[in-house]
């Protein structure tokens, strides 16, 4: 039997939580690289290790069946906040 | 001590694993939402839920230290790729 609308958005909302508290615990991590790079004079942008974390999240995307699209459009909108972010953390130095 | 760049990519890695995994499970039940609303004639844009979803996701950034105006551009923006699809299986139908 088809699971109804409100069944399917509880699930949603339970994977909605899981994602902001993953969201938040990366946010974290990312904020020590770029006080990292900021004590280090090291640019807010690196191309190389952007192209690694692409290729390895679309071959991880195809493995657990999510459109590698898509998975490259919310990794690109992630790293863009991202590098924002430690262009004012070297700003604010 | 700082943790060293290599160190927090590698932390970085783990998390953007555990995300992908999330996204494809959140988009199988968004998928099961398409067939949902496709079978029953209901339109694919909720603007209802989209606001109840907005205020819990910016509640729960806030509760866990997640910038809520970065969690808001997440969401919305995987609320869009979500809505893309939906047409598509209405579409298709």
């Amino acid at each position: 039997m088809m699971k109804d609308l409100t069944e399917l958005r509880k699930e949603i909302d339970v994977l909605d939580k899981q994602l902001i508290e993953l969201l938040a615990e990366r946010f974290r991590v990312t904020e020590q690289v770029g006080k990292f790079k900021a004590a280090h004079s090291l640019p807010a942008v690196d191309r190389t290790r952007e192209g690694e974390q692409e290729k390895k999240v679309m071959l991880l995307a195809q493995k657990v069946g999510l459109d590698p699209a898509i998975a490259k459009r919310i990794q690109r909108m992630i790293i863009d906040e991202v590098v924002a972010r430690h262009q004012q953390i070297m700003h604010d130095k």
